[in-house]
């Protein structure tokens, strides 16, 4: 039996696909449940799968459908019967790959495409999969010494700083940040809902940085190179924040720094 | 000809039907374009508008409904040619009435109805009056002597304080909560965008208390008397908050009282 299992939502590349990585080659013991929309056209991961004979359960999952959610879910039961660990990775811009500039850009259908996929869609997650982490053995984070204060799992939901209310002076990209601040809401909201259990599940939102993927590729030339993280670097950072957490630290965001994200 | 014109949006009851009254009492010079979804249903608007002839234009929006919008924008337009202030009022809990009490409550469908009401629609009203509002007199607020200071239009998007995220302490609440946080980013974009031009439109979040109205009634036995206010006096307090508005206080969330309620 694995010793902890790992749910990476969104997995088929990107951050997604290499959380899946991180884990596989610096958590010898743990499972890994990748989840993407359409595995079969998901290369990198099948191979990834490949290279690591039964520690990859690769599901079909649209976080748009419902339905995919709570099959997932049940095939986890079915396979693990718990979840320690659960990353939200997948996110979109805008349904035309490029943040909204200005009003003239914006329009009710593109916003609400967003907020369903990058919003309701790790929330939904975090509905059916709560029972699961909610027997998770905290395989993930550090545990007090304090059984009261012990998790079970840990969601976490890939925000970006662009999504800080407070942190926001340029404006732009409409559909982005909303759908980011109000996914802010949903961890504050679970990890309330999801402290007050035994074991508790710990609920943060991580800021990435910016990162060298398909989603921030239309803006890279005006990053400055040492600002450009790849994603081996970033998950690294990530995952240095993922195991240093504890119940103490829900209910907040937080830069792939350690610093806190103002909400 | 009206010294200033005011839309209030979502004006068939509670707090939209308040300020069309504040309004038309306090402001003898200014017209109100009182907008809602079934103009025939909304007997209390169409009495109030009886009561002041010539003042009052009252229009069918669904705010979910783009076509709505836009024909709106094109009335006013044709109409008055410019915009001094709009109040987004209307929002839902939630499809069923009350907000979810648990995650168990949850469903996908019921997210992303309340966004697509409580903030999508406002966004998609800044869109199109938006250009209105930069013609906008600057008939609400206060204009300091600086000409490069001076606002044309006030937008007004009613927020809640259960859409703080970092006053956030109890939960629950998931769709309207989220909902809120994300109006507030929007809010706080579109003061950018808005800020930028000339004249100036300001854009904030107001809360406007605990409301005697629809809305609230499924909790009002929850609420000490001397906390559930009546419209008239919250809409009195918004409305001396939007009177004292200058470009200095644009993108932020206020409280009833004047005081700033976090992101
Ligand atoms: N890259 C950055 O600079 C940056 C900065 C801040 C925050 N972030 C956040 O980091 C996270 C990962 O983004 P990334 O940079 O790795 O982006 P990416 O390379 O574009 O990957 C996006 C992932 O989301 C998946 N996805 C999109 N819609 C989906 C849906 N409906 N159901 C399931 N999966 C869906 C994609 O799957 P398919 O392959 O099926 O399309 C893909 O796996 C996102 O939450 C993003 O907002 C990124
Ligand atoms: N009452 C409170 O305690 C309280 C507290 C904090 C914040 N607020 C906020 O205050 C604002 C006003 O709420 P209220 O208390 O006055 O609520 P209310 O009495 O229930 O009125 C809600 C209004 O929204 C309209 N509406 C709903 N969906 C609409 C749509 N798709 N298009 C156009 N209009 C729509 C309703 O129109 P119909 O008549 O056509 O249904 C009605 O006019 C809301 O933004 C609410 O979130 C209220």
């Amino acid at each position: 039996m694995a010793a902890s299992v790992a749910l990476i939502q969104g997995a088929s590349r990107g951050l997604g696909l290499e959380f899946c990585k991180h884990i596989l080659k610096n958590k010898s013991l743990a499972a890994v449940v990748a989840t993407c929309r359409n595995p079969d056209g998901a290369a990198d991961l099948r191979g990834l799968a490949g290279q690591h004979p039964g520690r990859v359960t690769v599901l079909k999952l649209d976080v748009n459908r419902e339905e995919d959610v709570r099959g997932a879910a049940e095939r986890v039961k079915e396979s693990f019967g718990r979840l320690d660990l659960i990353v939200n990775a997948s996110a979109m811009l805008h349904p035309s790959g490029k943040g909204e500039t200005s009003l003239r850009d914006v329009s009710a259908q593109g916003v609400i495409s967003t907020l369903t996929t990058n919003t309701v869609g790790p929330l939904v997650m975090a509905k059916y999969f709560a029972p699961l982490l909610q027997k998770g053995g905290g395989g993930f984070g550090q545990q007090p010494a304090e059984k009261a204060k012990q998790h079970g799992g840990i969601i976490v939901n890939i925000t970006a700083k662009v999504g800080s209310i407070g942190d926001n002076g340029l404006g732009g990209w409409y559909s982005y940040r909303m759908s980011k601040a109000a996914l802010n809401m949903a961890t504050r909201n679970l990890s309330i809902e999801l402290g007050r259990g035994r074991p508790k599940v710990v609920c943060v939102s991580l800021h990435p940085g910016t990162v060298d993927t398909d989603l921030s590729r239309p803006y890279h030339r005006n990053v400055p190179k040492d600002k450009l993280f790849s994603p081996e670097h970033s998950v690294n950072c990530l995952m240095g924040i993922i195991e240093s957490l504890s119940i103490e630290k829900t209910g907040k965001a937080y830069n792939w720094d350690g610093t806190e994200l103002p909400w």
